[in-house]
């Protein structure tokens, strides 16, 4: 496994993102980090794991005693002719000749693999995948929308109290249009409920439901390394709580979404979480605006 | 330095906790802990730290390559005699015998001398130090208050959704008396939003103020370890953007208050900030219920 490669082709991300969001030179950098990711994982073995997710099987890469985080097998599917085809139409009209199931597995493909590339280099490294998802996700929306995401709003200050607060991405496309909240994270696990407390303050500030709520989230999987099992840690009925009595999220996306989220449609109050890749075809008719 | 003893001496506490946050034999299993972890850190070295915060001087503990987290000089004297004391006349009429400096002095000593023998044994356990941290905050106000705390709150059921949501430590003193909601951490970090968040909850089930959100945390040191530099991670303008936007909590502890958060009782909407030994003298006077 090469240590070096790896974190050479982080570190060009992290210099491209500086000049925006979704630079040709921001693509050039996901694709170097996609490629150099899925070489080096064709060193590592792959390890069957035992899944407990009904309906859903997961493997591992695993190199030197360190092992990968779980990996869905029927959304890895790794190839680099499928993503540039993606890049080259994702901000046309074309991107209908891509089906769901197939935008699924290129966008979960090329968000794991480095991250699973990460996992066979340290141990216990979180910062680098997160950080890396994030602009991954940025990247994706941004290149779709034509607009880069902002990373603070302005609050309206009285008393020269602070004036402006750090937020995750936040698009706004401009007066009178859409305008979107989107943390991002590789999983919630106990901390998901600052994804409605967020919500709630920028509800406070512009009010409620002036920007659609939006996270986006990588998969909620947890292995059991000793024994090699697979749960997804999923807790409906208190997201349940959090929508009802902290704020209203539009949407919760998910590269892999959890089975027992998919239901929070049918309760009170609703609670939509969805594939990911659905937002490229429903972020400008999610709501009537 | 003896891992054994300290990991047995945790465990005991752990067994003893089964039984109710107050027992006699919390009250001795917490002794037990601090009388080893000060023996024990009475074979590490003291080393001086450069202290970025005003009027604060901070050293660590030392031994093996291993550096403990920052301890504020004025607040750490050991001494078992003062903490068995405080355990006789917590809960009498007699606690106006201790001064507020002394019993700063014996809350922060018989708290953090674990906190560091732990970080001397294992690098990276967060995990122990939180979980104790909880157990020792939840006795001292349960002690004093004769009453255990409850770690999950009732929801009113309509459609068969879930009725009970885990939370952090309730005091609830019955019958149009006072109810607290106490989330404890070793620190916030990052992750200051959830305690308003969980407060939002609590109001929207109970009413607003039903229950009174009084945090507790340690301190909000952080040790750049290669300069031996201690610095406290204070994000004031965030804070007050939270309690004016998520929810009103109606004080802060710490057992070491960070400065920057101690001027935020003058601003608005005011945040109370103060060093949890105060709490054992205002509980019952905070509001005029």
């Amino acid at each position: 496994m090469s240590n070096v490669n790896i974190k050479k082709a982080f570190e060009d991300l992290k210099k491209e993102r500086r000049n925006g969001a979704y630079s040709i030179g921001m693509a050039h950098a996901l694709e170097n980090i996609y490629n150099i990711s899925i070489n080096e994982l064709s060193k590592a073995f792959k390890v069957q794991l035992i899944s407990c997710v009904p309906g859903k099987s997961y493997f591992s890469f695993s190199l030197d005693n360190k092992i990968s985080r779980p990996i869905n097998s029927s959304l890895y599917d790794p190839s680099l002719v499928d993503w540039q085809s993606l890049i080259t139409i994702l901000n046309t009209d074309q991107l209908h000749s891509f089906s769901l199931g197939d935008l699924e597995k290129i966008l979960y493909t090329s968000a794991i693999s480095f991250c699973a590339a990460v996992d066979l280099l340290s141990t216990g490294d979180q910062k680098t995948p997160g950080t890396f998802f994030e602009y991954y996700i940025a990247f994706f929306f941004s290149w779709r929308l034509n607009i880069n995401p902002q990373s603070s709003i302005q609050i309206q200050s009285l008393d020269n109290e602070q004036s402006s607060l750090p937020t995750d991405h936040i698009f706004n496309l401009g007066r009178g249009k859409r305008k979107f909240h989107m943390p991002v994270k590789t999983s919630s696990r106990e901390r998901a409920i600052m994804l409605w407390a967020h919500q709630k303050l920028i509800d406070g500030v512009y009010g409620n439901g002036r920007f659609m709520g939006t996270p986006v989230l990588m998969q909620e999987t947890k292995l059991d390394r000793k024994n090699k099992q697979v749960v997804e840690i999923c807790l409906p009925g208190q997201w349940q709580l959090y929508q009802l009595y902290i704020a209203k999220l539009t949407r919760i996306y998910y590269l892999d979404p959890p089975q027992a989220y998919l239901k929070l449609s049918q309760n009170f109050p609703p609670l939509y979480v969805k594939s990911f890749a659905e937002f490229f075809f429903e972020w400008d008719t999610i709501t009537p605006l």
